[in-house]
């Protein structure tokens, strides 16, 4: 089951070096999310081939411009090329308001429904939930209300030993109960133990997006055991204080949370204008979390 | 005296094949003003190497997202790479308030002076105006209040015939004097004067920018004479009955325009998303009027 991130912008907030304002889109299992929305989402997404109206759910971490710039202009080309569907989106108090008085100067009345959820920034909140995926937000520290988000991939299914199975002569209309980890009793009352015939199901994987915070321990619980963690990079940690100052993480500090929170993997991103060469914010994160990797605009990583 | 435009975008609404929102910046004499700001924009000055700091005057046009999407975020990067130094904001009714709101939810102080000037697409107004250079509104008919803007160069130099003047001994400190027109008078009473020693200045140039418009005959008296006029030219005729229908022109309408308005250069611009090749548009506007050029993004014109 796909379960991957395409980085459609990972710079801080004054563009550089043709890096983006932030935004992401997560696929999961053809399920399109996007996280947060920096100005030229919509250009981003149309040059690295992704149909905007395949997205059902935009989450927006918190309120400042390059992180959520991008909407207006993306839910109004939804809007021109004739969406219909319900589109869902998720962030602080205060984003209906900043599209309403747009649209209302505008005289725009979208042709598709626009449902806002107000998300919080003083607990975790399960905000999206279906069969296959949960999304939940977490508080961060900013200079404004912000909030992560960490997707949880449902309960896996068990691994079927089909050459096993088919000698016992198990009909094929069982096999997905198999895997659900169901017994199946034959008619003659004979039981086929799901665990005879499939492989525990492997670990549900999970995506763990921190947005712009400074660093502290208060966000550690949310997100434990990550497959893969994005964390914000702005700076190298020779300018730890200016991170500080700014209510920002550098590289070091992004890695050594990546390592007390057992992530398997780490991304860096959200980098400063002041660098060119992001070689360095990658030394810097992997002499403490070997497995850190730059984000790179246009790339799909794998969760 | 330089007098140029650059074009930053010339998409229509959705943006599409690298084209981005519509923003143009007028350099006249080395003074820099920004007309419209699309998303984008502080990307694609970057992009073509403008400091934005050397922007001064911007100049909205209408409050549909194509035109001022970019606004925030140049404002914003403008704030934090430090700029001092006030900016003037042309506009409509309602850009303030949405500035406001988001300045608000981002806790944005910036720190230079924004001064806003709100436009009024009821009747032409003198908006900006020094000693070189004077900017006037028009008002244009679209589904929203929408002006146009007008560049006009003020009074030029006469040419100094230098030979005849050195040979006269006329000092040069008067030089300027004959420039503008002022008799040299000597001493010993003789007189010298500047229509002898001087050819006639040339023409003033200007420069007029239609935004989006229905065609109607209503704006035709503020633009003529031209020097360059920029039309937008969003369809093809063969789509005039769609052109009506959303307050657009079609390339022979920008053609007959500038060809009633006797200008001398007509360049066209937001495109269509479903043109990827424009050379049709051009072919159709150079059937009317053969001076007609087609905008490139990263292209200076002349006026």
């Amino acid at each position: 089951m796909r379960f991957e991130v395409l980085i459609l912008g990972n710079s801080s907030a004054t563009p550089m070096y043709d890096r983006h304002p932030t935004s992401q889109v997560v696929n999961f299992n053809e399920q399109l999310f996007l996280i947060d929305c920096g100005e030229g989402t919509q250009m981003q997404l149309s040059r690295y081939g992704i149909k905007s109206n395949k997205i059902n759910h935009i989450f927006i971490s918190h309120l400042h411009g390059d992180h959520y710039l991008g909407l207006v202009g993306l839910l109004s080309s939804m809007h021109l090329i004739g969406r219909k569907s319900d589109l869902h989106l998720y962030g602080p108090k205060g984003l209906d308001e900043i599209l309403a008085v747009q649209f209302k100067y505008s005289e725009t009345l979208l042709r598709y429904d626009l449902i806002f959820h107000e998300t919080s920034a003083d607990e975790p909140q399960v905000i999206f939930e279906n069969r296959t995926i949960k999304v939940s937000t977490f508080p961060l520290t900013h200079r404004i209300p912000c909030t992560g988000f960490r997707f949880d991939e449902g309960q896996r299914s068990r691994h079927l030993l089909v050459e096993d199975i088919e000698e016992a002569g198990i009909p094929v209309a069982y096999y997905q109960l198999l895997k659900n980890g169901v017994d199946y009793v034959r008619e003659d009352g004979q039981v086929f133990s799901a665990s005879d015939y499939t492989l525990p199901a492997p670990l549900s994987r999970s995506y763990v997006y921190c947005s712009d915070t400074i660093r502290t321990a208060n966000y550690l619980p949310y997100i434990q055991h990550a497959t893969l963690i994005y964390h914000e990079s702005t700076f190298l940690h020779e300018m730890v204080d200016r991170a500080k100052e700014t209510f920002h993480t550098t590289a070091l500090e992004a890695a050594e949370i990546a390592k007390e929170s057992h992530a398997d993997k780490l991304l860096l991103g959200h980098y400063s204008a002041r660098y060119k060469d992001l070689q360095p914010l990658l030394l810097e994160a992997q002499s403490v979390f070997p497995k850190a990797m730059l984000s790179q605009e246009g790339k799909w990583f794998s969760v």
